[in-house]
Protein backbone atom coordinates (compact mmCIF):
# COMPACT_ATOMS: atom_id res chain seq x y z
CA UNK A 1 0.00 0.00 0.00
CA UNK A 2 1.25 3.31 -0.60
CA UNK A 3 2.06 6.22 1.74
CA UNK A 4 -0.68 8.20 1.93
CA UNK A 5 -0.26 11.60 0.94
CA UNK A 6 0.31 13.80 3.94
CA UNK A 7 -0.94 17.68 3.63
CA UNK A 8 -1.64 19.33 6.75
CA UNK A 9 -3.77 21.77 4.57
CA UNK A 10 -6.39 18.79 4.91
CA UNK A 11 -8.27 18.91 8.06
CA UNK A 12 -8.10 15.78 8.55
CA UNK A 13 -4.67 14.74 8.20
CA UNK A 14 -2.65 13.82 11.56
CA UNK A 15 0.20 16.04 10.30
CA UNK A 16 -1.89 19.31 11.23
CA UNK A 17 -1.93 17.98 14.96
CA UNK A 18 1.76 17.11 14.65
CA UNK A 19 2.11 20.45 13.88
CA UNK A 20 0.88 21.94 17.10
CA UNK A 21 3.15 18.68 18.98
CA UNK A 22 6.52 19.95 17.49
CA UNK A 23 5.52 23.86 17.08
CA UNK A 24 4.83 23.42 20.81
CA UNK A 25 6.99 25.97 22.72
CA UNK A 26 7.48 23.12 25.51
CA UNK A 27 8.59 20.41 22.69
CA UNK A 28 11.27 23.24 21.53
CA UNK A 29 12.61 23.61 24.45
CA UNK A 30 12.87 20.02 25.87
CA UNK A 31 14.17 18.68 22.32
CA UNK A 32 17.14 21.78 22.20
CA UNK A 33 18.32 20.77 25.55
CA UNK A 34 18.27 17.15 25.08
CA UNK A 35 20.53 18.61 21.54
CA UNK A 36 23.88 17.69 23.87
CA UNK A 37 22.60 14.16 24.86
CA UNK A 38 21.28 13.00 27.68
CA UNK A 39 19.08 14.34 30.71
CA UNK A 40 17.20 13.41 33.90
CA UNK A 41 13.93 15.33 34.52
CA UNK A 42 15.08 17.64 37.22
CA UNK A 43 17.64 18.49 34.68
CA UNK A 44 15.67 19.16 32.48
CA UNK A 45 13.30 21.17 34.54
CA UNK A 46 15.97 23.06 35.38
CA UNK A 47 17.14 24.19 32.03
CA UNK A 48 13.88 24.84 31.01
CA UNK A 49 13.36 27.60 33.26
CA UNK A 50 10.11 28.01 34.23
CA UNK A 51 8.18 25.16 32.77
CA UNK A 52 5.35 22.83 35.60
CA UNK A 53 6.56 19.37 36.95
CA UNK A 54 2.99 18.92 35.48
CA UNK A 55 4.03 20.78 31.91
CA UNK A 56 7.02 19.00 31.70
CA UNK A 57 5.65 15.23 32.37
CA UNK A 58 3.30 15.76 30.14
CA UNK A 59 5.58 17.16 26.94
CA UNK A 60 8.13 13.84 27.57
CA UNK A 61 5.29 11.77 27.95
CA UNK A 62 3.46 13.40 24.35
CA UNK A 63 7.16 12.92 22.93
CA UNK A 64 7.97 9.21 24.11
CA UNK A 65 4.59 8.30 22.83
CA UNK A 66 5.37 9.69 19.23
CA UNK A 67 8.75 8.17 19.80
CA UNK A 68 10.72 10.86 19.73
CA UNK A 69 12.00 9.96 23.32
CA UNK A 70 13.34 7.37 24.72
CA UNK A 71 12.91 7.21 29.42
CA UNK A 72 15.68 5.12 30.53
CA UNK A 73 15.27 3.66 34.04
CA UNK A 74 18.45 3.05 35.76
CA UNK A 75 18.08 0.36 38.81
CA UNK A 76 20.32 1.58 41.74
CA UNK A 77 19.22 3.48 44.81
CA UNK A 78 16.99 5.87 44.04
CA UNK A 79 16.24 5.04 40.87
CA UNK A 80 17.62 7.48 37.89
CA UNK A 81 16.05 8.39 34.82
CA UNK A 82 17.28 9.65 31.71
CA UNK A 83 15.09 10.95 28.74
CA UNK A 84 17.16 10.90 25.42
CA UNK A 85 16.70 11.95 21.57
CA UNK A 86 15.65 8.73 19.64
CA UNK A 87 16.97 8.49 16.15
CA UNK A 88 13.62 10.41 14.80
CA UNK A 89 13.85 12.59 17.89
CA UNK A 90 17.45 13.55 16.32
CA UNK A 91 16.29 14.87 13.07
CA UNK A 92 13.91 16.99 14.82
CA UNK A 93 16.57 19.10 15.99
CA UNK A 94 17.33 21.14 12.70
CA UNK A 95 13.98 22.56 11.86
CA UNK A 96 13.41 23.40 15.54
CA UNK A 97 16.59 24.99 16.31
CA UNK A 98 16.11 27.48 13.11
CA UNK A 99 12.99 28.35 15.24
CA UNK A 100 14.92 29.26 18.05
CA UNK A 101 17.49 30.86 16.22
CA UNK A 102 14.43 32.93 14.14
CA UNK A 103 12.95 34.20 17.00
CA UNK A 104 16.19 35.65 18.76
CA UNK A 105 17.21 37.05 15.36
CA UNK A 106 13.49 38.53 14.58
CA UNK A 107 12.41 39.50 18.46
CA UNK A 108 13.93 43.16 18.38
CA UNK A 109 11.87 43.96 14.62
CA UNK A 110 8.97 42.20 16.14
CA UNK A 111 8.76 44.00 19.06
CA UNK A 112 9.39 47.30 17.41
CA UNK A 113 6.15 46.55 15.15
CA UNK A 114 4.06 45.94 18.05
CA UNK A 115 5.04 49.16 19.44
CA UNK A 116 4.28 50.88 16.57
CA UNK A 117 0.92 48.72 15.91
CA UNK A 118 -0.51 49.59 19.68
CA UNK A 119 0.20 53.19 19.53
CA UNK A 120 -1.29 53.46 16.30
CA UNK A 121 -4.55 51.54 17.50
CA UNK B 1 23.05 50.24 23.53
CA UNK B 2 23.60 46.91 22.73
CA UNK B 3 21.03 44.30 21.70
CA UNK B 4 19.57 41.49 24.52
CA UNK B 5 20.57 38.33 24.15
CA UNK B 6 17.82 36.59 23.64
CA UNK B 7 17.14 33.25 25.42
CA UNK B 8 13.48 31.19 24.69
CA UNK B 9 15.31 29.18 28.14
CA UNK B 10 14.43 32.19 30.10
CA UNK B 11 11.43 32.48 31.65
CA UNK B 12 10.97 36.25 31.32
CA UNK B 13 12.36 36.28 27.38
CA UNK B 14 9.70 37.48 25.14
CA UNK B 15 11.07 35.06 22.58
CA UNK B 16 9.59 32.26 24.72
CA UNK B 17 5.84 33.65 24.31
CA UNK B 18 6.65 34.04 20.06
CA UNK B 19 7.25 30.49 19.62
CA UNK B 20 4.08 30.06 20.62
CA UNK B 21 3.34 32.37 17.34
CA UNK B 22 5.87 30.85 15.27
CA UNK B 23 4.93 27.33 16.49
CA UNK B 24 1.19 27.69 16.20
CA UNK B 25 -0.55 25.37 13.37
CA UNK B 26 -3.06 28.28 11.99
CA UNK B 27 0.28 30.47 11.59
CA UNK B 28 2.20 27.88 9.91
CA UNK B 29 -0.55 26.77 7.80
CA UNK B 30 -1.27 30.53 6.77
CA UNK B 31 2.45 31.62 6.32
CA UNK B 32 2.96 28.51 3.90
CA UNK B 33 -0.24 29.76 1.91
CA UNK B 34 0.73 33.32 1.51
CA UNK B 35 4.23 32.09 0.44
CA UNK B 36 2.40 32.15 -3.37
CA UNK B 37 1.48 35.81 -2.95
CA UNK B 38 -1.02 38.21 -1.29
CA UNK B 39 -4.17 36.25 -0.77
CA UNK B 40 -7.91 37.40 0.57
CA UNK B 41 -9.27 36.08 3.58
CA UNK B 42 -11.74 34.37 1.84
CA UNK B 43 -9.30 32.47 -0.18
CA UNK B 44 -7.11 31.73 2.86
CA UNK B 45 -10.01 30.52 4.57
CA UNK B 46 -10.41 27.54 1.46
CA UNK B 47 -6.59 27.13 1.45
CA UNK B 48 -6.56 26.49 5.49
CA UNK B 49 -9.14 24.04 5.42
CA UNK B 50 -11.82 23.98 8.46
CA UNK B 51 -9.96 26.58 10.11
CA UNK B 52 -12.43 28.98 11.81
CA UNK B 53 -13.58 32.63 10.88
CA UNK B 54 -12.61 33.76 14.11
CA UNK B 55 -9.66 31.72 14.38
CA UNK B 56 -8.25 32.91 11.33
CA UNK B 57 -8.81 36.89 11.88
CA UNK B 58 -6.76 36.10 15.64
CA UNK B 59 -3.97 35.22 13.47
CA UNK B 60 -4.23 37.56 10.88
CA UNK B 61 -3.94 40.02 13.50
CA UNK B 62 -1.45 38.80 15.36
CA UNK B 63 0.76 38.59 12.17
CA UNK B 64 0.12 41.95 11.13
CA UNK B 65 0.51 43.53 15.06
CA UNK B 66 3.85 41.37 14.79
CA UNK B 67 4.92 43.08 11.54
CA UNK B 68 5.20 39.75 9.47
CA UNK B 69 1.74 40.12 7.53
CA UNK B 70 0.16 43.21 6.11
CA UNK B 71 -3.43 43.76 5.75
CA UNK B 72 -4.30 46.40 2.74
CA UNK B 73 -7.80 47.45 1.92
CA UNK B 74 -8.45 48.18 -1.93
CA UNK B 75 -10.90 51.21 -2.28
CA UNK B 76 -13.38 49.48 -4.82
CA UNK B 77 -16.94 47.71 -4.09
CA UNK B 78 -17.02 45.89 -2.34
CA UNK B 79 -14.04 46.32 -1.04
CA UNK B 80 -11.38 44.33 -1.71
CA UNK B 81 -8.50 43.29 1.48
CA UNK B 82 -5.39 41.64 0.66
CA UNK B 83 -3.28 39.70 3.07
CA UNK B 84 0.76 39.40 2.34
CA UNK B 85 4.32 38.66 3.92
CA UNK B 86 6.15 41.35 4.68
CA UNK B 87 10.18 41.14 3.96
CA UNK B 88 10.26 40.02 7.65
CA UNK B 89 7.11 37.44 7.26
CA UNK B 90 8.93 35.58 4.11
CA UNK B 91 12.20 34.68 6.25
CA UNK B 92 9.65 32.86 8.11
CA UNK B 93 8.85 30.82 5.22
CA UNK B 94 11.63 28.30 5.56
CA UNK B 95 11.73 27.20 8.99
CA UNK B 96 7.81 26.56 9.12
CA UNK B 97 8.39 24.85 5.35
CA UNK B 98 10.64 22.75 7.18
CA UNK B 99 8.46 22.30 10.00
CA UNK B 100 6.06 21.32 7.58
CA UNK B 101 8.08 19.16 5.61
CA UNK B 102 9.37 17.05 9.00
CA UNK B 103 5.46 16.53 9.92
CA UNK B 104 5.04 14.79 5.99
CA UNK B 105 8.05 12.85 6.02
CA UNK B 106 7.61 11.83 9.75
CA UNK B 107 3.77 10.88 10.16
CA UNK B 108 3.51 6.96 9.39
CA UNK B 109 6.83 6.77 11.82
CA UNK B 110 4.58 8.40 14.68
CA UNK B 111 1.58 6.46 13.74
CA UNK B 112 4.02 3.43 14.03
CA UNK B 113 5.60 4.47 17.71
CA UNK B 114 1.80 5.58 18.91
CA UNK B 115 0.06 2.26 17.97
CA UNK B 116 2.72 0.23 19.64
CA UNK B 117 3.27 2.66 22.86
CA UNK B 118 -1.26 2.45 22.98
CA UNK B 119 -0.94 -1.37 22.56
CA UNK B 120 2.07 -1.83 25.34
CA UNK B 121 0.39 0.51 28.16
Amino acid sequence: MPEPEWDPYNRDCPTRAMLDRIGDRWTVLVVGALASGPLRFGQLATRVDGVSQKMLTQTLRGLERDGLVTRTVFPQIPPRVEYELTETGRTLQEPLNALEEWASAHMADVLRSRAAHDAAV
